[in-house]
């Protein structure tokens, strides 16, 4: 185990853009008339709960956390993730140029700072469901369209789709779009209300790519840092930087340096990541259908050997805990490398320390497509369920790109998944209080 | 406010039909090999979250609590909702005969108990994924070709279709169906992979009908017994019968008398509901698009009109709190009833107190069909959102349809709300520790 995974979120205000999350009992910034009156009937101030009021205190948390909007980096990247998400693809209208352009972010920007702090945003005709943030979050992602608007100088070269690869099946559905909208919060009521506002105010300029929702384990089923498990059972997500490290900062964002180097790797390779941008960092989102019930035909042992990890723990197969480092070199009793060559976390991890990614992946759970469309009999599968699978990186091409790939050329997951979407952002620096999220890209000369 | 609203769910006991919820800090049910070391890797006894580990402790009963599923009712009806539900209607595929059907009703029953108390299932591939139950509840309904299998005799004669309202525009894909499983939580996580479960073992014996998800502010955003919103942002809820109270038992459950008679109602003329089977029930589950778009064009007051409750607080628009009393004689200083003969609450309450109730409702948001076929384009609607209004009472035909007829011929909210799915139930009484859910109607001669 690494020291980092002892962290507390907390302890990320070493770096300057970190962001704290504050904690509330009450809101003091209701902004529209009857929500006080609504606190009062609804909210903790009300006297006629007493009976449950004691869990109702210790609970009270999960509604009134707030993430802090403005800072230097925008939130939902580093934040530690919620347990609902909504990713929203939206394409410009063809008539919407930078000054319609910049109205939008303007207008957007001032609706998911106010609803991050359970503040109805301006004009809101549901203003009570605005009332708990519950760690709301909404992340700007920008695609090539709009950076065209706002400074194409600035565009990195990979901000495109992502190579055709052999293992794709991309849906229209699912693919492409100009500016991302990440909504993710604690409350499914939350995001729902977030998604229906910033849309609103989106509409005039924007059409809708796709939508996709995404969970995990609701806050405190499990302690805070604990890390999730997908619908394949597996624990997913332990060889990731750690929120608040030296090496999420240098991979996330390109700033600093390399800290730890996972095994495997060699220091030398690496090192050669910057910024495209101060605190800007890039979103690669893949919607990857995991076909459950082939899965299951799977006894244990070889479940756990397609990866290289228990499925209990999370640990590498070749022994110690889940943040201990696998040992690539044992062989197993029958001469062979212990951990094969075709696993996914062999074939995803290379020699080159810059080859890492941070991910934070939702597990979706689909309507089969048959019932959608009324036509389900007894061949029908039961599942449509999968992994949005959320990669943040400072560099698609450097990051990203060889890892997948590598997956694609071989992975021996590639059996029981299947990339359906497809979308590739660059996500802005966040905005300071009085700025709209992108407004630093346009000043900069 | 009536004395009902203070009691908290406990105090339901007096009922010996009633449930009680009991809280665990630590599973020591765990029936599967790794599952305990699960416990401990990413579980509460873990050494390794020492600064977050106050919060985690507060919060931890958020996936421990367990709502029992033994006992003379079903739990899921008179449950305190829970944050997550998914409805699933399955259709008994031709070759399943009484004792196919028995089988299944055996093995799932076995699968809701246990995933009820976070036991995985026997041969659950992703024990894992069962241990945090968050209050699941699994509950079964049949319909009518499920009741011919068992007992036709008792099936029930409102046990059918609702007739056709003018209202409805009912898809083939929210319609129907054999057998329902209702499967709610507190964690969305826990519900998917209770409804894989149980799909898997249900899946030889029938096809998919529909399934439907829905959702409530997550646990914890606000006190328990806090009435729930929909997406019109409407309190919804505030003049069920209280869970516990003898309105409730006699309203869902056909057994003792009526107690508080609601205002405008006359006692002379209820009475006459019996149960169709002890402790059993009926589920109505319709499937109601909330045209979001259209109803945030109204001002304020004509939305609080529609209904006749405010916004703010859901209390009654002649004043006083969310549990006061309605005034219908009241009239405004225009000369009108100040609660509109044509308002929703007005409609929808009769003067006959039998005429009456549970609703156990859900919020839903879908992709909106066009993206859905990548066909979203300018015109495309920004949302597909409603209620998945799940009512229950002791007589369908008695109770739910009186109401429904009379909304159908006249709701203001008919404006804005289009009934698009519709399935009819029988909730059979619970099962007793050893039997299976249904056994107490075969037995019964
Ligand atoms: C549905 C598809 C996928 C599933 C189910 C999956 C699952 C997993 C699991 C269980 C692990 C081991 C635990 C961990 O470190 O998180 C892992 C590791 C990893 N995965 Fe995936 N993954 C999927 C797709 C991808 C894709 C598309 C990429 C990148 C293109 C990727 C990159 C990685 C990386 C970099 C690691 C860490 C390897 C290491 O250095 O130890 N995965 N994945
Ligand atoms: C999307 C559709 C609907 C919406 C948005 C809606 C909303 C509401 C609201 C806001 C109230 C007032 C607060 C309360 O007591 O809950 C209410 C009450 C009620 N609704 Fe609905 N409702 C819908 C459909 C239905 C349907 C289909 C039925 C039955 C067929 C129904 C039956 C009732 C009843 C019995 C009451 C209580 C009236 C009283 O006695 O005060 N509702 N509804």
């Amino acid at each position: 185990m690494t020291a980092d995974h002892q962290q507390a979120d907390a302890a990320a205000g070493t770096n300057q853009a970190a962001r704290g999350v504050r904690r509330r009992t009450l809101f003091k910034t209701a902004g529209a008339a009857g929500v006080t009156a609504a606190l009062t009937a609804g909210g903790f101030g009300a006297g006629r709960l007493s009976a449950a009021q004691d869990i109702d205190e210790k609970l009270s948390l999960i509604g009134s956390d707030i993430v802090d909007f403005y800072g230097a980096r925008q939130a939902g990247v580093g934040t530690s993730p919620q347990a609902h998400a909504c990713f929203i693809g939206l394409n410009l209208k063809p008539d919407t140029d930078a000054k319609g352009l910049t109205r939008m972010l303007q207008l957007l920007t001032d609706d998911a700072a106010r609803l991050s702090t359970g503040t109805p945003p301006l004009a809101d005709p549901e203003p009570e469901l605005a009332l708990r943030p519950a760690r709301l979050t909404v992340t700007f992602g920008f695609g090539r369209k709009v950076m065209d608007l706002l400074n194409p100088q600035l565009t990195p070269e990979w901000l495109k789709p992502l190579p055709k690869y052999g293992i794709d099946k991309l849906q229209k559905r699912y693919t492409g779009g100009d500016l991302l909208l990440q909504i993710c919060a604690d409350d499914p009521l939350t995001v729902a209300h977030a998604r229906r506002m910033l849309l609103k105010d989106s509409r005039y300029y924007t059409t809708m790519a796709w939508i996709q929702h995404g969970f995990r384990n609701a806050r405190g089923s499990y302690p805070e840092k604990t890390t999730m498990r997908n619908l394949f059972g597996q624990v997913d997500g332990s060889a990731n930087p750690d929120r608040g490290s030296e090496n999420f900062d240098y991979l996330v964002y390109g700033e600093g340096e390399l800290g730890h180097i996972p095994a495997g790797m060699d220091a030398e390779k690496g090192g050669h990541l910057k910024p495209w941008f101060p605190n800007a960092t890039s979103l690669v989102l893949r919607r990857i259908e995991m076909n459950l019930d082939t899965w299951d035909e799977l006894d244990r042992p070889a479940r756990e050997m397609s990866v290289g990890r228990t499925l209990d723990t999370g640990a590498p197969i070749t022994g110690g805990g889940e943040f201990d480092e696998p040992d690539f070199e044992k062989i197993n009793p029958h001469g062979f490398p212990a951990i094969p060559d075709i696993s996914h976390m062999r074939r995803s991890r290379s020699d080159n320390p810059d080859e890492q990614i941070f991910r934070r992946a939702y597990n979706y759970e689909d309507v089969p497509d048959a019932v959608w469309e009324g036509e389900a009999d007894e061949d029908t599968a039961v599942s449509n369920a999968g992994l949005l699978f959320a990669s943040y990186q400072a560099d698609v091409e450097k990051q990203y790109m060889p890892i997948q790939q590598r997956l694609a050329d071989l992975d021996h997951l590639n059996i029981w998944t299947t990339p359906i979407g497809s979308a590739v952002f660059v996500i802005p620096p966040g905005a300071d209080e009085g700025e709209y999220v992108g407004q630093k890209l346009v000043e900069h000369t």
